[in-house]
């Protein structure tokens, strides 16, 4: 940490300040003196201060962090790529996995032929909500505890391990035990309460970037939940917020390689919630393999227009095959199994 | 709601829409037939259809919202400003009511002592941290349930109402019942089931407008706690995120004129949390009243440098009171009363 | 065009704007009476019509465009692909067209240097800075005239067609002459004047992506050039200014299949300004060519470190050529060549 | 400037960097010596160094910038306000100045007549538009230097100063005649050409934020006109880029306080561009006073249904004269006089 001075600050008023530091314990103090300012440079164990403590002296100008906040999630710290086994299924290793489902389960007989399509075209993973975060009270907001039985049983019948979003910590239980992977949404990536719960289980977590969530930000998230001793987190870009219109969000790849460097933790692209339209997914999901993501989660309905949540950004069955084969060819590229 | 239709669609397939729209009932249809465009303009309830149903016929272009999708929170159908008792402190209505205090309590000393000189200084409502959102897993989280007793009793020994952060369901009942406004965290404006739970309760709520949240938004998050039957919600400014760096936040005074315009509910800003920097927050209060803000939230501390969070943000009593005397100078000529 | 009146609108106030827009000419005008609101659609020539005009009658709520204003740039109009032919090289064909060199011209033995190793590599047109757009005054500004010339004798040197970009109105006589593709910078995209100059000229214009431009003002700026009857318009995704830090900028690839959908111009990627990170250039590259986009522009430097500009976004010739190699797997799954 | 160096970078990597630092010339190194990281810190003149250009050693992590770039523009180094007389009109002292008029010129009688009606209600400043950037180029795109003339003329007959903007380095010469203020607007506020050439003239600038300027880019703007000697800058703050849509801009209030602690340049505000609605302009001037603007910069228009851009944000010339009233009494509160 840096604690830029104003120019011409006393001497005295540093002594004051090396003073409050020292107090702090365990940390130590270097001087640098430049042309028109004094910089303190601080090591030792700077993770437990709040580098804007320092501020509140009026003669110091600003505070840099150097450290990168994240400890267990970060490279640095754990060389090797983590793999995740979810069901039998490993995430973050040579094969891309693939997650597929419908948007919402609606129906037994719904979401059984379309894990059964899924299945058929190379999806690892059945995904399917049962608990939907939706911005209007008025709006379908999933079938809840029966979603996730009839999820639960598509997953058996089609042998396919499943993911699912939680909502409440009310529910840590029955996720536990009925799915595979524990998904948390974007808009609860901070949600401090839920992470803590899940740091608790040994349950694969899928966590969502936040709609405005920065790489570090996403990052401590999942330091949450690896703090708590849950070190099986999936990390998944799913677009963010910006200034563009035509786009529900707009889907930063660019946060792949760089994931990937920071993090030893599996990286996975949501491209249906990241565009909001059905015909980028393709692309998208391409672009996402060839970035290098270790996997990808994309909604299949069996009747768009009738999708009882975010059709226009689902695809038919069909089309999600012909996917498939467009993206084994890529991971081939990539050196990479489907 | 406008579907707009792609260039030279076929009768057939407008039929085939038409036929899907009448099955959802209720809904009637109207033709625009423009130069290259057809659009088909719905009306009746279209609060409970997805427009992005639409967008699966292929031959649709775009689907257009017309009417705003909050009902409760919307000025239209409630001309009237709601004013919210708090505590015996009414919201909203000609007096602008400044909220003070600590970021986190941190001991009954601290805080009564903070407390008694914000109501010296013309705060009519404590505000102090329990239960605090940190972006990282080990940074100080607050005091908990131990901070809540001490913000009570300070409360109670002032005589002022307290307001404070809610971070789970699990505290629903003692919250409800030590409290006299609860705060909803700008990291939990989309925690649909929290908001959910507070509908069910007659509390009044201080929902913070989330880091990224549009306009609509937040007002849905308003209408969510609103359509469960608590129409005690308090809106609250807090700043956005942009690009810039300088400030940890972009404090959006231009949303309360468009509030004010949209919605009948109370309107305040929290400087401190919107710029994170203390020297900004005189010039950001004054602000917000010139532009029509009901109230203010502040933090204040006795000791900065030695806060456990955002002493960078605080203002120390001594300032506190300054700006209540410059503050009051504004409300006078806004015709208002603090 | 739609105009939304507010609920209960006066017949009389309908009356005089539909008699406002009767004044106009040339707009046929209908009405969708829904419960609480009427909406007037405009059909006809609305181009030309500011929506915000109607926002001044106090009754109208709102005003939403329906129709691209964009005409020359649409798809809608020119259904197929635009090919390019710059120096030579098609750029918008079955080729994938790399352009690649320094960020400033240095020298003539720099320049050609680093020009031999591209082509040997497999780039198809020269790229290099000689008027640069720094945002410090203090700043190494480019070579100007004397790099442009350098980069030309490279270019002839090297038999490669070249690219850079203009900075002034007063340079057009010698860009037109002396390079094969005239480059407008992001800072340029909405400088109208440039713009018009530029549509007065044949010559292939590469027009980059502002720093917060949405799709459709980078298709109003491409209209611009388009509209004075320059047609060779080539669109360039350069990084777009989010809320991260870590990156410079951050890389929209999601805008690729969209400029394909809307518009029939060539769309190429910059990933070495659109991350601003060397070590980004290679999985950018390749994600960029799996979701379709028909050219890479590339910053390539002998010695990045002491590269007078942008050396931590450049690669070695080593680096690039062994990216060319990786390029042209993907881009033969894709079935294209490079 | 920090050159942050990866975890257990040997000995003779640190030396072959300082080795290239010593051959820049003239600066200095010190060593910080952390737990895992080596931190070089430079002092001497960095302003010429490129902070990008040491991570292209591979064993650098990062660098950071700690002074700030801007000089002449920083009020470090000029303690003073600045106070810009431009046509006899103070612009940074006691007095704010309110600056008002057409959004385009239209006509002589238009301008005179609009001219007028601001002079009686206060305006010290005669805005208005002759050549007009426009994001279709199908628009409107103003009178030209027919449009200056009349503005010319209506400021005589009134006897007020008056500002309009410059799109192109060909109107240097007779802006620098015919106008008091020259504006750049958001969209060449970094055409660094035109800021050039605008430092060799002594005439007032207003200078208007780009879209998504940051707060250090708007200065440096500054200083490119202030490094070539023009030390007349007004800084214009006139709404941002965010994702929000229902206003125009999201206006940027909390720049005010930031700017004035940073700079000594007077800071004035466009709450017409800056939110686009004509009925937020009241309550966004009265805040940007509060906060601690010099001056505004405000849309007036006879008949604003009929104005040939911009409607949507211009006050009729009876709103105008009440908002100055109202101005009046928060100027007051403030210590200051229109």
């Amino acid at each position: 940490m840096m604690i830029i001075l104003r120019p011409n600050t006393q001497q005295d008023k540093i002594t004051q300040l090396e003073n409050y530091i020292g107090r702090l314990g365990g940390i130590e103090i270097q001087h640098i003196q430049g042309q028109d300012t004094t910089i303190l440079g601080l090591s030792g164990d700077t993770s437990r201060i709040d580098p804007g403590a320092f501020d509140m002296f009026e003669f110091v100008e600003r505070t840099m962090k150097v450290a990168e906040p994240y400890k267990k999630a970060n490279r640095k710290y754990h060389p090797e790529n983590t793999v995740i086994n979810a069901g039998g299924v490993e995430i973050g290793g040579k094969n891309i996995v693939v997650m597929a489902g419908p948007c919402s389960v609606e129906s037994e007989a719904q979401v059984l032929s379309i894990a059964r399509d899924c299945k058929r075209a190379g999806a690892a993973i059945l995904r399917g909500g049962a608990f939907k975060p939706r911005s209007s009270p008025y709006a379908f907001q999933g079938l809840g505890m029966d979603g996730l039985d009839l999820l639960s049983i598509a997953g058996r019948k089609t042998g396919m391990p499943i993911v699912s979003e939680i909502m409440s910590t009310d529910h840590l239980e029955v996720f536990d035990r009925e799915v595979d992977i524990i998904q948390v949404g974007a808009r609860n990536m901070q949600n401090f309460v839920l992470l803590k719960e899940l740091s608790h289980l040994r349950k694969p977590i899928l966590l969502k970037r936040g709609l405005s969530a920065t790489i570090e930000e996403l990052l401590m998230a999942a330091e949450y939940i690896m703090a708590g001793g849950n070190d099986n987190v999936i990390l998944c870009e799913r677009g963010i917020r910006t200034f563009e219109t035509y786009t529900r969000n707009t889907l930063d790849l660019s946060i792949i390689p760089v994931l990937k460097r920071q993090s030893h933790l599996p990286v996975v692209v949501d491209p249906s919630h990241g565009t909001g339209l059905w015909w980028m997914v393709e692309s998208m999901s391409k672009a996402a393999i060839a970035a290098g993501a270790d996997g990808l989660i994309i909604e299949v309905h069996n009747d768009p227009p009738h999708a009882r949540c975010d059709g226009q950004q689902s695809l038919t069955p069909l089309v999600f095959s012909q996917l498939m084969r467009s993206l084994k060819a890529i991971a081939q590229v990539e050196g990479r199994d489907i």
